[in-house]
């Protein structure tokens, strides 16, 4: 039995136009591929076309290494921003922690239940207080302690370590650390947060004190890109509870838990299987 | 066969100490009533005890009349704010609308389904548009144009025309208009609105479009007592929405409504059920 | 300004081979039109390929008249079911009630706020109920009583009176008769029923008595094409609702009133907008 | 400071008469106990009165121990089904697993996070796989391979086992075998299971793949106590979650294990707490 190549995953913006699926598609279709999903995306305001198409490398003619050279002169004349990827290789994932293990605990159980397709070469903290769960699952861990004097310091050896571990992304699993904009700018669309809130609602600390004094009847977590502005990166995925005037702040704290793993998980998810488009402030997330 | 005198409701809060509940269950039990229903809350920081008991009227040897004398020494002496109300006595409804038909025809159908125990004296508007639907159910259908100019003066005529009609409580069903403090005042506790967002995100005007802006992954919908700050009053009952990238404004506007609907019909029920207790900031919902 | 000649939506099923997509994207391309929708899928079994394409009219070469036939050679190619549908073509729908109201009410209300494409030229009913409804909504209201002895006669009158009105749609709103097998062959893939219980929990009759005796802690409805093995047909929309040990038969009822209006509102508006291809047991609704 | 002698838990039932919530909160009162929680039920044929309360036993003058025999001659009276727990008493459970670790891995991170008043003496299995996870949690793995030969023997072993354990509840954590009738009323009310479809929906083997092929809409899970009748117990807590026609069975599988191990980790949240009173084939589960 021959080897299995898996799939390309097409990721493709441009300027609204006619022709473009028809130019990818028969572009696929020559080079022997079978497409196994395609969805597409035109905003509101029709100007921003946006494509995901994932087609079988295995009967496909042009090798996963020229395809990216293959593909171009395509992507120029629709002047299109595009990337392709493929299945078999995994994300490299660096994940951040605090104190909290519970969002950590979560992605390392998917992680091992091959839910998904992605490396872990290292976990990144704050504090030591994780460092027996990343023994337990064979990841190194590496201590960076954070203060004002030393943040600069510290935040540049993190990223010389995720570079050199060619790092493809950041989950900050409950990081209780605010990244610098240096930071954000060399990671660009690459860190993605947990925030324990149904954003726009409860930016910044304690949320779960901020919902109980309010009376919201219903808490939420929030995925999302990280950026300069606190809280206010595109989201990714978002899911809510139900709570009633029985709950205390520490009700809210742990119903919210089970929230914060579920909706990290699948953001992870989404990233890993290469679905989401940045729009501006917002995401395209394609099921 | 004998009246039915229906049930008494009891809504009690207090400083929280020993023997309140036997007390009360005591002087039910004595007077011959059976209870059925009977749910207690001690908030947070344990000051706060409230309460609803409801039990039959038919076999209790205290008329509806004098309960209330009968019941204030206990009241008396754990200091209570209290009330009773008859399952039998209909809730006195007024409610406020200015375009929108949506949330109107989601009370008056559920109204004539006898799904509330309420009466509809009349309907009050600051634009005619909805009068046929007034009339279709034969329910009286006052406009009261505002303008900056006046403002008071109308506003002071709806207040009249409320007391008059013995209203217990106004139902804002997307009331394109702020009420002004004094109408406030007026009705403290006794009007409820419905936001079109989840709250506390996206106060004030055009939610939908400020939910899709944002890029949220769920809309909201927001049913609260009405207080002097916008948006702001102690929040009944809430629902919510998953929308994805492919929803426009106008999308979000379409789902919305069923959330709106169905939002302000609960905290309605919630309202003729005499199910609610304000709590500062907060309300406890008996379900 | 010219015209505005809306969008051509086609449904295509075909066994899964390589350039379909190709094919039809060229074929709409070369047309002048601009794809504004394309999803695709194919089934576990990589047997069965199925497509919804979108594409606006406004600047396409060819007219809707002569489209099927310059479609039709790229079908016979691919051996494929499908058909062309025009977003300014309203669905003809007939609507079956018996003495229920609130499925009726909630489709009339949103014929009203032109969510739907859809004309609805009768209803049709076994019992003189709901007339009046249909009068204030200036809709033709057919009466036509049920028995066994009589059902084989009023069917074919009911089918005759269908067809007469050139009706694409019936939607079984609460209809409380079974329709017979020639009923149903009549209207192959043509008839929607919303039954009230999640299926296929609590088939026949009675589903909220069945629901409250089992103690369930949730409720559902079920919309699905009508076929003539009874609550079999394939699923188009469920949505559910929790419940608690204290809510009687007549709450189960009361709640699942809403889960039956909106989702079977949601069911038609998947057959208005034409996202709905029948896959055996199973439906694909695009989205 | 003095010892926090935590709270007592009454759980209370009995045909429905007037006077027992008065009789029982008397008798808290008089005791000197400050009742943190009551609540009760009446079912709907209004035979059946049940009861939950919670009070605070530091002031209390009578000890946990006489608090039985103090308490017995008013539920004679009443002719009462009952039972006094203790909040500061450790519910003692077993864990029964086959090869599945997603619902023990789950209650085993809740239990060290403190979530649940329990203590778990040993996991049960009739296979070794799991045994690792045992070991990393420091708890007895027991392994009792079944056939059909030795099932009655292999079962009084694991009786056996737990009467020496003083195990108060069993949990099946996708255990793949069926218990014998002996095993079942050996621990009557005692053995809780998680099943992965919406009951009553697909019942026995592969509910994902029943559900897969009849084409529904939403998926589910539901933990239940369990009795001679597969399946069929009553019915404790249940969720689900929304599919599409794109979800595989094997995306069935990996969706359902978020809702498998939510469901079973509520129900035993549930049973922890004392909230569950068991009413023929129904439960009373008090929030």
């Amino acid at each position: 039995m021959s080897e299995n190549k898996g799939n390309a995953i097409l990721l493709f913006t441009c300027p609204d136009q006619n022709g473009i699926v028809a130019k990818i598609s028969q572009f696929i279709y020559q080079g022997g591929g079978n497409i196994i999903y395609l969805d597409e995306h035109v905003n509101q305001n029709q100007q921003f076309f946006s494509l995901r198409v994932v087609w079988n490398m295995n009967q496909f003619n042009i090798s996963a290494k020229q395809l990216h050279q293959a593909f171009e002169p395509i992507a120029k004349q629709f002047q299109a921003h595009w990337r392709i990827e493929f299945s078999e290789t995994k994300l490299r994932v660096a994940i951040f922690v605090s104190k909290y293990d519970h969002c950590l605990q979560e992605i390392l159980w998917r992680y091992h239940m091959n839910e998904y397709q992605i490396e872990i070469p290292l976990i990144i903290s704050n504090h030591p207080d994780l460092q027996n769960i990343a023994e337990a699952n064979n990841i190194p861990y590496h201590v960076f302690p954070i203060s004002k004097e030393n943040k600069a310091e510290q935040e540049a050896k993190e990223i010389a370590l995720l570079r050199e571990n060619k790092i493809d992304l950041v989950v900050l699993a409950r990081y209780m650390q605010v990244l610098s904009p240096d930071f954000i700018q060399a990671f660009q669309n690459k860190i993605i947060n947990i925030h324990h809130s149904f954003l726009p609602g409860f930016v910044g600390g304690n949320p779960y004190k901020q919902a109980y004094e309010r009376g919201v009847k219903i808490i939420g977590a929030t995925s999302h890109y990280v950026t300069e502005e606190l809280d206010e990166g595109p989201i990714i995925e978002q899911d809510i509870m139900r709570i009633t005037h029985k709950d205390t702040i520490n009700d809210l704290v742990r119903k919210g838990r089970d929230l914060e793993r579920i909706v990290l998980a699948r953001a992870l998810r989404y990233k890993a299987e290469h679905r989401i488009i940045v729009d501006g402030t917002r995401t395209i997330v394609f099921d």
